[in-house]
């Protein structure tokens, strides 16, 4: 025996999740069983209900709520720019920046051929039929800068070259806070490459 | 904004398990709800009835679905040791050595006087009440290898004292696999004070 029914029920569910391994599993169903100040029934009513109510924007992929998005719905947006990126977490990241105030398309993903992700897996025909619309200016391609996101970029810039858009790549460079001497050799190169006139 | 409405509520419960930082429960949310293999109702469905299923052993305080657990139920068990541990979760450790046969007792924790935990807050007098039983001839007290644990060890051995009984620790020493090099000063102490005669 490992534990008597339901816990262990409880455990191996836990241990599905991402990132939770046989122990985490372990102590955090134990603290769901026995923490006196801890309501385990919020989350169970959330997990019941969280695939019906949940549901991705019509628009551009995000999650929502709704036929479409609070930011695709929202009027004072700048609707003139879209902003692509892989996940829906990375909307929430560049939202939390306040930087950038037009729309976004989500992927699902970016191109990984040996994850048998091709063009056909990401929402890239939805993206192409947003262009229809004239008052797009700016295509901004947001992927992770890691080889699928690069591969990704490209793919993308090229599928748009033919539209009459700007299109832009977020700047590769040193992270704010970071250290020179610690950045490895391929972000100390691309801040070479993107270094910015300082004027005078 | 974060997520709208209900993934974000999801967010902010996984928040509050243990272990799980806030982009640990963004990752495990938005697995929740995108992965096409992962269904979140079982999980949603144990969660709910947990706390109303789950019990705690009235004889020794393990965790059962029952008014006592499968091991004080269990009639081939050896009935005259008791080994006494911290948590429920000690109970299935030692019960994957497959090296003992007798029965337990969870304590629910460790004397820690900086967490405001007394001997009142353990389940010591249920343990006390246990040794009645003239059946009883060991304890062996299994508490961690630490401050709290040994501190607990120390104070029920001096309880236990005035009883007829042969009250034992398990051993301190070199874990099995290790590297004496790499042991700890008091690990490598005990194991000297605990050296065993090979015989001839």
């Amino acid at each position: 025996m490992a534990y008597d029914g339901l816990i262990q029920q409880l455990i191996d569910e836990l241990g599905r999740l991402p990132g939770i391994g046989p122990k985490s599993a372990q102590r955090i169903a134990f603290h769901i069983v026995q923490d006196p100040h801890y309501d385990p029934k919020p989350l169970g009513d959330i997990l019941d209900r969280i695939r019906d109510v949940v549901r991705f924007c019509t628009i551009c992929g995000n999650v929502t709520e709704q036929e479409t998005c609070a930011i695709c719905r929202d009027p004072r947006r700048d609707h003139r720019t879209i902003c692509v990126v892989e996940e829906p977490k990375d909307v929430a990241a560049i939202e939390r920046t306040r930087e950038y105030r037009g729309l976004y398309h989500v992927l699902g993903g970016a191109l990984s051929p040996i994850n048998g992700i091709g063009p056909e897996q990401l929402h890239i025909p939805a993206l192409l039929k947003r262009l229809s619309d004239p008052n797009v200016t700016e295509i901004i391609i947001a992927t992770d800068p890691n080889v699928e996101g690069e591969a990704t970029a490209t793919y993308l810039s090229r599928q748009l070259s033919v539209y009459d858009l700007t299109v832009t790549r977020l700047a590769s460079g040193l992270p704010v806070g970071g250290d020179l001497e610690y950045a490895d050799e391929v972000t100390l190169g691309r801040a070479f490459q993107g270094r910015r006139n300082l004027g005078t």
